[in-house]
């Protein structure tokens, strides 16, 4: 079964076997066609689709081309949260000790930032000495000390999706629900979890624009996940404006450790609660997530995470241990009224010109540069009130951003409507 | 303008500008995309299509990414023929002198044979002596002396199709009729030539095998050149048995000086006459091509171009000094009444296992193998009559030859009905 075959079956918008999935999915791995077949083939793949069967395929065989971590020896069933990405998006620091603290097992991978949305591994290094490359035995002790563990993803990990993310990104096949839904679940399947939590974000600062491209892949997500054995509650929450207050990585931890002490804001703190409890649920586990924030178990729990993977648990207690950047300057109102739409992409692009973020893969991250946005949509201001504080280090990319933030939102003379955090829930 | 916004905008089903056109084809010629993102835009353009106004700058672009001749110095108006290739198809043997002795200038610019259809260089070399490889001197000097030269593309005419033609052949991307169209004609607009008689062949021994997909070709070829200033006639001829008797290089020169002689087979004098007048008309001069025939000013134009061109010019008068292989068998008929239907395709490919086509592009083409067609579709047989009359050199590739050739053909009571060999004409 040769290449061009394989690509003239898709081309002709037939389904693909398993046995053909398997070829194009060992190649990539392996380098066994050269670049220009695979992107022939994504590009078919892009324009024909795929149905749920060839895609729940592809996941599988994308994680099996490398390494799946066994963690049947591990005590407590096991399960992750991944997100889409957002502006502001600090849920995974909150989550995964809050839903640990509840007595799930979270054995959770993440990304790096790029563009306009920040990457949890980013976030978790502004804390000194932590450590998110740890080496599988670490992992594993982690999670048997803790219940919880935060890490990057190894280069053993679906090296097959590693070569086509690239390549997809270079060859305009990128807003393919099936190959999202191939690269986001292989790296889950690779992951040894039973259950996972699928934040699927919806709106302007999201990847998904609109409700139906967002229901589109949290359909494909629930279905191609359950084909392949995982238990899934995909929700699709609102990203229009930035999710809390605070965009930037150390005020992002900042930020999480407030709300793991139960203290505001109430955008981030209810959808910490809602995935906590569907983790639980997905884990059988009975739990109150707002009681574990309000005791203080889900803090310790984070403090014994930081703690294990080598950074200074300190922090916990003492934010001002987090590094940040000497400089300040302020966005404010020009007129009064209420904050009434906030374009979370704007903001998201505003940090990463600060520093916060990359717009190359090689950039390096000021840990200690951001925004913070003081007015929500929906809070009243008056003329002259800070809409955003931006933390800068010696004016770096500072009229950028200041430009960018100072379109990023409206004034408005009646209270706007601000829509529901959660919008679906499936599974 | 990046390559993946011009990949994402046809992609998305969008027409290209002549700038994004102008782009993609500078990489291609220039190597200045990499593969996988040209081999993305082929698949998105096969699968999204192309305007004919798209098409037009695409095969305008391609011509001019290289040489591209000018032959005004050249006396008389220069027309060529092309055809999508065929089993048996010398026509352009016989047609290119012809044409000349009806006054028309021919610069034909041929290819060689690959797979199961045979190609105008590799007959020409069957002659001792005949150079393909004129330089462009030696070209324009033949031109002026004799009326016509036929050669091969040299590396400089249309690098761009060269580049895109060797990946769509290993991406699954050929049968696209905008690109066929643009690589047909930007090497025919690279010739310098006012008129092109255009042959889609059409049937089960040719590239395309359904006659809505000859007229969609021929239509769009018929467009295409029309917009980039070129007069046109397309015909749609019948390619579902070969063409004339002989298949393989020295017996289809054999055939081609035999017609030109005028003496038969029909099918064959037929097509090289009507499109001789298709491009006297094109060129504006009256012509009788049967009476040239008749009187030998056609062949005497043959005897001339082989001499100019360094070929042994007494071969046209006997053509015994071709060389031919040495060993010979029979295919002949199990049962007795007509011929009825007969593959053209597998009696190419019968020719080719002998050693007179290619397999792969370096394969060496032997001039002396080939298959003799002794009973045409329409023609009676009695049991035992020889159908076919095998040209082999020790016993190569004959027993794959004999299996063909026994499975290409049917015995049936009541003569066929042989289609028109012209089955539609346009421009």
């Amino acid at each position: 079964m040769s290449a061009v075959e394989i690509i003239r079956a898709k081309r002709d918008g037939r389904e693909l076997t398993a046995a053909q999935i398997g070829e194009f999915v060992r190649a990539a791995a392996h380098g066994e066609w050269p670049d220009y077949q695979l992107s022939a083939l994504l590009m078919a793949i892009f324009l024909k689709g795929m149905t749920v069967d060839e895609t729940a395929t592809l996941t599988r065989q994308m994680a099996d081309s490398g390494k799946v971590l066994d963690l049947s020896d591990i005590p407590g069933v096991k399960v992750d949260k991944h997100s889409t990405g957002g502006v502001g998006d600090k849920v995974s620091l909150v989550l995964a000790p809050l839903a640990a603290a509840c007595g799930v097992t979270v054995p959770m991978m993440s990304g790096r930032g790029l563009g306009h949305t920040g990457g949890t591994l980013d976030k978790l290094e502004a804390i000194p000495g932590f450590n998110v490359n740890l080496t599988e035995d670490q992992f594993r002790e982690a999670l048997r000390n803790v219940g919880v563990g935060m890490i990057g993803q190894t280069a053993e990990v679906a090296p097959a999706d590693k070569k086509l993310y690239a390549l997809r990104d270079v060859t305009g096949t990128v807003e393919s629900i099936p190959l999202i839904t191939a690269s986001i679940l292989s790296k889950k399947l690779a992951e040894g979890i039973s259950g996972l939590v699928m934040d699927v974000k919806c709106g302007r600062g999201a990847f998904m624009k609109t409700l139906p491209d967002a229901r589109a892949l949290a359909d494909s997500i629930q279905r191609v996940g359950t084909a392949n054995g995982l238990k899934v509650v995909t929700m699709i929450t609102a990203m229009d404006a930035p999710l809390g207050r605070a965009v930037g990585n150390s005020l992002e931890v900042i930020e999480a450790i407030e709300t793991l002490r139960g203290q505001e804001p109430d955008d981030l703190m209810e959808l910490c609660v809602r995935q906590a409890e569907a983790m639980a649920r997905l884990a059988g586990v009975g739990a109150d997530a707002r009681a574990a924030l309000r005791s203080g178990t889900a803090l310790d729990k984070f403090r014994e995470m930081v703690a294990q993977q080598g950074g200074d648990p300190r922090v916990v207690d003492d934010t001002s241990l987090l590094p940040l950047a000497p400089d300040r300057a302020q966005v404010t109102a020009k007129s009064a009224g209420f904050v009434g739409e906030m374009d979370a992409e704007a903001v998201g692009i505003a940090a990463m010109k600060l520093g916060a973020g990359r717009e190359r893969a090689e950039d390096v991250v000021d840990p200690g540069v951001g925004v913070m946005v003081r007015k929500k949509p929906g809070e009243a201001v008056a003329v002259g009130d800070v809409v955003f504080e931006i933390y800068h280090r010696a004016a770096k990319g500072l009229t950028r951003a200041m430009e960018l933030l100072e379109g990023s939102f409206t004034v408005v003379d009646l209270a706007p409507d601000v829509g529901p955090l959660v919008i679906e829930v499936m599974g």
